[in-house]
């Protein structure tokens, strides 16, 4: 390559061969390329998950608003990248990063996946994209297989049929849940005699046309944040993303549920749809899916289910149980890129009925014409990638029994650190896992006594305390840089709804061993001890709470 | 790997190898990698489009809808990736493929992306990105500076600033003018008095609470089909984004504009937006953005400017002119993936001022709480990948001024084409190049004279002929894929506004010659006449035309 002889400087000569195909292996590319292989292989086999550069010092790398006059050399720059951005970048891949839903990724994936970046295909149209429209319209309906489970004659009639379509491949869950919303609102308004449909007129026509006082979602209030962004795009409005109360386990309560229909249906506020939750993100429950079915088809509110997270676990046979109603909903949302164990950039919408789609058909001129394959006629997005071909490597690689292996040891390891976590007198589970995600907090011994004893004022103090301690322990945990768990806030039954900050695991990652687990439990109690601000005075708390009870206990008991 | 012995078959020892790195380059991933690149080379380096396999017959080998039981050895799946979906896959990067805006990219990306995609950083979040965060924020920095071109210390100020954002980076330009227009009605219709704004109360109660009949978005008739897909979507209406006419030279008509304005306010119609295009689609023309970002400020309109595919030309000191006025707009949408020869995936918004986001801005309690340095608090979508990296890579490694050479070389091509188009006796111009496209079609000689002497019944029948050949000729230079043009409909004042057939054609590859074009006219040309259908009818009318009107200019001159 020209542009890598003594001095980078661009002319068009320089610039032409950037763009052609390296001769050989053994090319300047070439061996740039193995270098990055071996650096990448260096740093995904350390188990570290971050250095100890605050953002505030690595920020100081990336300062600079100039786009670079000059060229630079794709070696100077591959070093630049691999020091300043991957050693600063996070494992996500460790094994002891347990606290979001990224998990290590197959290799094989690494050499597929240069198959999709060299082939840039755009998937709005077949024009450009060619067998990787039928590739994508395979997968959506093995996924819609995987949830509805149809006949073949059922696929074979819609899976590749221009006027249907079995779902939308996107970039994530968000637009997969705002694609699913939009199809509902679009069809809960659509075109009425004169009216021509939300889609044309807007929402303000389509109101005073339906003569409803508002519209309303309705969610249990461990719905996704996502809801609300969706609520907001839509026109709805956050505040009819109505969020209804869960029972101790973190489920939508169907009683609370159905109060909250009948009062909106009093105030003639419409209802359009309702969200079941299949997997929390912040404690991975369930809801009663087929509970929700009932009550939407009877009150024909569009059924969706958001199971970005927990929609993997229909491949395995023994998890599948957990998500019985799921084959009842209307829309659901599964993300490849979580318990798929795909790259980033794989979120799906699949919907049941093949034409449901059509409230949200676009088309245009020099492409998505009336009666064409393209894929981007019924998809929020226009251009697109070709990610598809990396779940569909996935799944025919590792297989359904692959998958169910996979996810059932993920599940089984959640259920041995729950244990592991109540088993310990100095910790306290706040929600058990139901797939592969619980929660819980530090709590010394003494403040569980004290705790137990306490006056409501004292319980407020001794709680606020423990919540500063949480915070303390995940952040300077995630500072070390050795393990990694997230956190959130929930309001358990057991401690009265108190707001509660706790830790938070997902243990997708296969790799993630029994010891690791145990490490990180240590690494949290010793931490928890070095808070020389919130620890002394807890402790102090609780025992003086203890030890003003500790008389009258004594006097009960030898009397 | 285990999973590649004798019989594939799923057991959590073989599962776990896959998450593993493999030890040697010589182990079986390294051979299948090898594979992959010569395969991808080989195909990289012909230069035909597709293959001659029709989707029918593509589509049986993506037919069955269950997801395989047993896993598949990564080698078998391999080839048959190579086989059925690479071969079978759309060229894009080809020379002869110059009917869309995909490129050829540039070989230094294939290792790069690498990073990407083995590192799985999740951009939403700090947590799961660390110094990816600080690196999106300097892309973002460095396309407001090549937009807006602040001093240093606005720069300092604003692009690592948790409160503010000078962008968001997604995947496309749809998401990206969905966006704009996002932040744009709801800064219109933001919080007032006890009304809380549109993103909390919706769209219907802010009407309400505002007082207006109907709420507009302005831009040309040439405005991208993603537009009527964010009006939709946004709940305002595809009937409310009112397309302007154009000129001849298919820019915003300012007299229709101002006519249009007028309109509205008399009936108290409140249009919130005005969008200025910076290369449409179709005929790849500019807006006179001065004009319109006069009348957005006036009127109090948010100023968009769609620049997806015509931003890249602001790298270049020699097109920045033609984009005047640009650096007016309150938001601007530019694709790296187009003439920024990124992958696919690489949209961007970029706002001019940094607290514009903040109608947008969403929080969640354990992530994106409020003061972090997320970038998920401010976009649409949710978990995202990190490709902003490979576009910061292509900036540092091409340089301005090579991004000026590249650009420039592709209006100069593109001057060329049309030129050549030009001197064709059986060929016409449409619409003539201000960047890289430009579009033309076929037409006999003796069609040209015949049309320009016919009567208007006469010219309705020539014209519906031609267009008629002009989707014949397309398709099966498509089909025979050795060169490709795409199409569209125009309505050129020169053909008094008849809805007309052109080819379409994007000059930006570096690596298209001058005797590729010329071969795609030779090739258009011959096909023409295989037209057994439509050429000969053509030709007979135009004979009769000249004939019939013959006698009498031959009577005229012997006279």
């Amino acid at each position: 390559m020209v542009i890598e002889t003594k001095k980078a400087k661009a002319s068009l000569e320089s610039l032409h061969r950037i763009f052609t195909v390296p001769e050989a292996p053994n090319s300047t590319l070439g061996t740039i390329e193995q270098a990055i292989s071996q650096n990448l292989n260096r740093f995904l086999q350390d188990h570290i998950i971050a250095t100890e550069y605050s953002l505030t010092e690595i920020e100081k790398d990336f300062c600079n608003a100039n786009v670079p006059e000059q060229p630079s050399f794709v070696s100077d720059h591959t070093e630049f990248l691999l020091d300043k951005l991957v050693a600063q970048s996070v494992h996500t891949s460790s094994p002891r990063f347990i606290g979001h839903m990224t998990s290590a990724l197959p290799y094989f994936l690494m050499p597929l996946s240069k198959i999709m970046i060299a082939l840039n295909q755009n998937t709005v149209k077949i024009e450009t994209s060619k067998a990787f429209t039928p590739l994508e319209r395979q997968v959506l309906g093995m996924l819609h297989n995987l949830i509805y489970q149809q006949d073949d004659a059922f696929y074979d009639s819609w899976m590749h049929s221009a006027e249907h379509s079995l779902g939308a491949f996107c970039s994530g869950g968000t637009i997969a849940n705002i694609t699913a919303l939009w199809v509902a609102r679009n069809a809960a308004l659509k075109s009425d005699g004169a009216f021509k449909g939300v889609a044309e007129e807007g929402l303000f026509r389509a109101m005073k046309h339906y003569g409803y006082e508002d519209l309303a979602i309705l969610v249990s209030e461990r719905g996704h944040y996502s809801l609300k962004k969706s609520a907001d795009v839509l026109g709805i409005g956050r505040e009819s993303l109505i969020a209804i109360p869960t029972d101790e386990n973190n489920r939508i309560r169907i009683d609370k549920l159905e109060e909250t229909v009948a009062l909106l249906k009093k105030k003639n506020i419409k209802p359009f749809a309702l969200i079941g939750v299949a997997g929390t993100t912040e404690t991975g429950n369930i809801d009663p899916l087929d509970a929700m079915a009932d009550i939407a088809e009877r009150e024909g509110m569009h059924f969706h289910v958001d199971a970005a997270w927990g929609g993997a676990s229909l491949l395995s046979n023994t998890q599948r149980p957990k998500l019985k109603g799921i084959e009842r909903a209307d829309s659901v949302t599964i993300d490849a890129h979580k318990q798929m164990y795909v790259p980033m950039g794989a979120g799906m919408v699949i919907f049941k009925d093949p034409s449901l789609v059509s409230a949200i058909e676009h088309h245009a001129d020099y492409i998505l014409r009336k009666g064409s394959k393209d894929l981007g006629s019924h998809t929020l997005e226009g251009s697109r990638g070709g990610m598809a071909m990396l779940l569909f490597a996935s799944l025919n690689i590792i297989g359904r029994q692959g998958y169910e292996l996979l996810i059932d040891q993920s599940v089984e390891k959640a259920e041995y650190f729950s244990n592991l976590v109540s088993q310990q007198s100095d910790f306290e589970i706040i929600s058990k896992p139901e797939l592969c995600l619980l929660t819980y907090r530090y709590v010394p011994e003494s403040v569980k006594q004290a705790y137990a004893i306490a006056t409501s004022n004292q319980k407020d103090t001794l709680h606020e305390q423990l919540n500063a301690l949480t915070v303390f322990i995940q952040k300077r945990q995630r500072e070390a840089g050795q393990n990694f768990v997230s956190r959130t806030t929930l309001t358990p039954t057991h401690l009265d709804g108190r707001s509660t900050h706790v830790f938070r695991v997902v243990l997708a990652n296969p790799l993630t061993t029994k010891d690791i687990l145990q490490d990180v439990l240590d690494e949290q109690r010793c931490i928890a001890k070095q808070s020389t601000l919130v620890y002394p005075e807890l402790m102090a708390l609780a025992n003086s709470i203890l030890l003003a009870d500790a008389p009258i206990t004594q006097a009960l008991t030898t009397e």
